[in-house]
C-alpha cells in the first residue's frame, strides 16, 4: 500500500508492506487523517519524544531510525476482521478509535510505531475491542476530528472549571480551540482567547470564545477584575472575609515555548489554576516563590481516556462542538510533506486533513 | 519593651516603644514564639521577599530598610483590650492568632511588618477578631506550634491524599513535619519520609511517619510499586482497563532548594500530585515536555485559612497532634540571634521556642 513515511528525518512517500491482522484485530482502509503538532514535531524530534518518553518510565518500543507511518487523527472504514475477533461490527462500517495497540510488548501507540502504520497510508490495522462506530451524519472529516478534540475535553475535565471560575485560553492552535469547544460544549464562560495570529481569533470565535483578543493590542490578564477575579492575595483575603469569595481563573496554557510558563505565572491573579496542555519540548524556567506566593496550580495535561474520547465522539455528532471551523485544507498522501511545511503558517492553516485516496492536490481551503 | 529587632541585615536586641492599641486591638504579653524557617531566610533576604511579593500583586507595606520584629509562630497572654473592641475574652486569657493585623492600608502580617511588631518582642498587638482561646491543658509551646503545623493542615488539605494514595513527604523541616502530622492526624497511610539528618528522620518517626527512609541509603522512589502506585503510563493503562486504577502518589516537597521539583518530576510515577510547600528562592529549571508526559501535577501551597488554623489547635488540644518531638530548644531574647545561628544544624535543632520573659541562656534541648 502506498504511506507517507518518516524515514531519517525526511518525510517520503513509499510503497509499504499490506498490513496483515493478528489476534484481535482489523484492517480498516484510511478514510481521513489529520496532522498533528506532534506530528510536526516528531520529523525532527522523534529521538528527543523518545529519550523523554523512556525518561518518563515507558519502556520505549519505537527506534526513531527506523520507519514510522505517522497519522492518529483518523476515520476509518472497517474492510476486515482478523483471528479472534468478536465482528461486532460489519465491514463497511466507519469507525474511529483511540490511537492505541495493545500488544504482547506493551501498548503502542498508533502513529508513532515502528510495527503499526498511522492514518498517513491507505490501510491501517486496529484493535476490534476500541473500536467506536461513527454515526451516519457525521462526515469521515469530523469523525476524524474526535481525537484532536479530545484533547481538549481531557484539559477542562482536568480542571476545576465551573460556575465560579473564569476562563483564559492562550494560544489557539488546535489544542486550544479544543479547549475553547469543550468548555462551551459544557455551557462555561466567560470565554477568553488570545492568540497573535487573526486567523486563529477568527476560529476561536467560531469555536464559541465569549472575548477573542489580540495580545499585541491587550493584556489578556487586563480583564480579570472586570469579571470578578480578585487581583491580589489581599483583596483575595477581604472579599474571603465579606463572605463573597470572588471568581477564580483558569488558563489553559496552548502554546509550548520557553518562557510561557513564568509569563503567566507573573501574570495571572492569584490562586490560579494553570492547565499546561502546549508541549515544551526544552528545559525552561520557573520562580518557585512566585509560584508559592501566589499559590498557583500547574497541571500538566496529556492525552484523554477512552471515556472522553467517546464523550468527544458523542459531542461532535450532537452539534454540542463544530469542528469545521478548525479544518483549513485537505491533501492526498502525495501532498503531506508540503502540508507540514505550509502548517507553519497559522494564517493560512490550522488543521490539514489527508484523504489516502485522494489525487494528490496541493493543500486546499476547506 | 525590650525586643529582638532585624536592623540592616542583623538581629539586635534593643529597646523599642510599647505598642499602643487602636481601634480592635488588644495588648498581649508574647508567652512564647516560634522561630520560622521565613525568619532564617528574611534576616538576609526580606528585600528580595519584598520585591516577589510586591510581583505576586501584593501592595508592599514593608519598608526593608527600616525595623522588623519577627515572630508569626506565638502564643500570648491578654492583657488589655484597646477602643472599640468586645471584650469577649478577658485579660489573663492565653491566645493564639492568625498572625495577620488587618488596617487601612490592607493587611499586614505580623512578624513581617514595620508597625507591628511580632512575638520576639515582650508585647505585640492582635485584632482582637481574629483571637482564639488557648485550652488550658496545653502548654504556651504547644499552643505555640498551631501556626507552624497549620502549614502543614492546608497541604494536606489542599491535596488529594485520601484512601487511594501513597505520600511521599521529601524534607522533614518543620514544614515537613507539620505535613506528616497532618497526614496522620486523618488517618492518612502510608506516609513515606525522606530526609539527610538522623535526628530529622527521628522526629518524622516520632510525628507518625510510617517509613522514615535515609536517601543516602535507600532510594525514596524505589517503594512505589510496591504500595501499588503504578510506576509507567503503559501499567497505569493496564490497571485502567482490568478496572483496577491503582494506587496515586502524591508528593510533598519540603526542602525548597533549586532542582527539587525537576529531581521529583524525573523521579515520581506518572500522574503524581505534588505539593510544592518547600520555599525556593532562586529562578529553578523544570521540563515541561517530561511534566506534560507524565501528567503531573505541581500544586504551589502557602499558608492557611482562619478555619485550618483553628482546626490545628483543636488537634493539637485534643492529641490527635503531639507538636513536643518537634521543639528542641528554648531562648530568652538575648539569645535568639544565636539561635538564629543554631538553626543552620539540622542535628542540633528542628524548632527554637523564643519566651521573651526568659532569662537569657544559650539554646537548650527541650
Amino acid at each position: 500500500m502506498r504511506a507517507v513515511v518518516r524515514r531519517g528525518h525526511e518525510l517520503v512517500v513509499d510503497t509499504v508492506a499490506d498490513p496483515v491482522p493478528a489476534a484481535g484485530q482489523v484492517v480498516v482502509r484510511t478514510l481521513c487523517c489529520g496532522i498533528c503538532g506532534s506530528d510536526l514535531h516528531a520529523v525532527h524530534g522523534m529521538e528527543a519524544m523518545v529519550d523523554l518518553g523512556a525518561r518518563s518510565g515507558e519502556p520505549s518500543l519505537i527506534d526513531a531510525s527506523a520507519d514510522i507511518v505517522f497519522g492518529h487523527e483518523f476515520c476509518a472504514e472497517l474492510l476486515d476482521h482478523g483471528p479472534g475477533t468478536d465482528r461486532r461490527l460489519k465491514p463497511g462500517t466507519r469507525v474511529v478509535s483511540v490511537p492505541v495497540m495493545p500488544g504482547a510488548a506493551g501498548i503502542e501507540t498508533l502513529g508513532y510505531s515502528n510495527r503499526f502504520p498511522g492514518g498517513f497510508a491507505e490501510t491501517m490495522l486496529l484493535a476490534e475491542p476500541l473500536l467506536l462506530a461513527v454515526p451516519d451524519d457525521l462526515s469521515d472529516a469530523q469523525a476524524a476530528m474526535t481525537e484532536p478534540f479530545a484533547v481538549g475535553e481531557h484539559a477542562v475535565a482536568q480542571s476545576d472549571a465551573g460556575a465560579d471560575t473564569v476562563q483564559l485560553v492562550v494560544g489557539c492552535g488546535p489544542v486550544g480551540l479544543a479547549v475553547i469547544a469543550a468548555l462551551k460544549a459544557r455551557g462555561l464562560g466567560p470565554v477568553i482567547a488570545a492568540d497573535f495570529s487573526p486567523a486563529r481569533r477568527r476560529i476561536a470565535e467560531a469555536m464559541g470564545a465569549d472575548i477573542v483578543i489580540d495580545p499585541r493590542q491587550e493584556n489578556p490578564h487586563a480583564r480579570w477584575a472586570s469579571f470578578g477575579v480578585p487581583v491580589s492575595r489581599a483583596e483575595r483575603s477581604v472579599l474571603a472575609m465579606s463572605g463573597h469569595a470572588g471568581k477564580r481563573a483558569i488558563v489553559f496554557e496552548c502554546v509550548g515555548v520557553p518562557g510561557m510558563i513564568q509569563s503567566l505565572v507573573e501574570a495571572v491573579p492569584p490562586a490560579t489554576q494553570i492547565l499546561v496542555a502546549g508541549v515544551c519540548m526544552q528545559t525552561d524556567a520557573i520562580e518557585p516563590f512566585l509560584c508559592i506566593n501566589k499559590a498557583i496550580e500547574l497541571k500538566f495535561v496529556l492525552g484523554y481516556t477512552p471515556d472522553e474520547f467517546a464523550a468527544t465522539l458523542g459531542r461532535i455528532a450532537r452539534g454540542q462542538i463544530d469542528v469545521a471551523p478548525a479544518i483549513t485544507g485537505t491533501v492526498g498522501l502525495d501532498d503531506v510533506p508540503a502540508a507540514f511545511a505550509a502548517l507553519a503558517d497559522p494564517e493560512r492553516h490550522c488543521k490539514i486533513i489527508v484523504r489516502p485516496s485522494c489525487p494528490s492536490v496541493s493543500p486546499q481551503g476547506a
